[in-house]
């Protein structure tokens, strides 16, 4: 394996896959202490370009944020699209989906990945950025969650 | 739901189960271009106290631990004694088993989570602090390591 494939170690978000993001939401609010952040849904496929093994998706998905120290913990619940969410929530339950790194050059950093037996698994964009789910359970026993937001 | 339960929302760790630590270790090392730490084990039953679903347990675990920006990645290889660690591991595969937060006041933290159907899963002892894994999986998806270290 190539060394120091994504220039950072910095865990910036784990994500979290879950069946009813109101009510899992509401368990984390009251369990922490704090408000209960709204969900918002990814964008529709023509605007996100969300691409699930290769082809184009519309698959999308119910999201909520929660600041737990210096990282992000993200609830996640897909809809019945296919999309890495929905197959492994189906897969596995619900439960611990991914961890996220913010990186510069996503092209470079997928290419270097998939050079490395790390394929890409799905990518969309989002208001300000772009997201790349990577196939590292080989190695990592995660799934890798590539963040690159605009300047 | 009783609200704030723990008293912090910082997340100081993500254990991840594996099956053979030394290979998953050079992954991570190699990876995220850093040093392949050596594992330790934990303590035997004597020393650890270790108490699975309230009976002690002489489990065992391989683990190492990665600095990841402001929080741990602990990779466990856990032996064949009884553990949430070779539950969670023959039920789910590899992947992440839990999130950690450090706390004050181990006892009344766990009296206070099972009064809200949190129960204890398992604790032990290891040099200069305890731990308690508790049943979250209901409520927030993910079990919950309590970390309290002396002063």
């Amino acid at each position: 394996m190539d060394k120091n494939i994504i220039g950072t170690k910095v865990i910036a978000q784990i994500g979290i896959l879950v069946n009813d993001i109101e009510k899992t939401s509401q368990a984390y609010a009251d369990f922490f202490g704090v408000e209960c952040p709204k969900w918002s849904l990814t964008d529709t496929v023509d605007v996100a370009k969300t691409e699930y093994r290769g082809q184009p998706s519309e698959a999308r998905a119910k999201l909520a944020f929660f600041h737990m120290g210096s990282l992000q913990l993200e609830l996640i619940e897909p809809d019945h699209h296919p999309s890495t969410w929905r197959e492994y929530l189906d897969e596995h339950g619900e439960g611990p989906h991914h961890i996220a790194f913010v990186i510069d050059g996503m092209q470079e950093k997928i290419m270097r990945m998939e050079r490395n037996q790390m394929p890409l698994v799905q990518k969309g964009e989002y208001t300000g950025g772009r997201y790349a789910y990577m196939d590292t359970l080989q190695d990592l026993k995660v799934i890798l969650e590539l963040l690159e937001n605009d300047k």
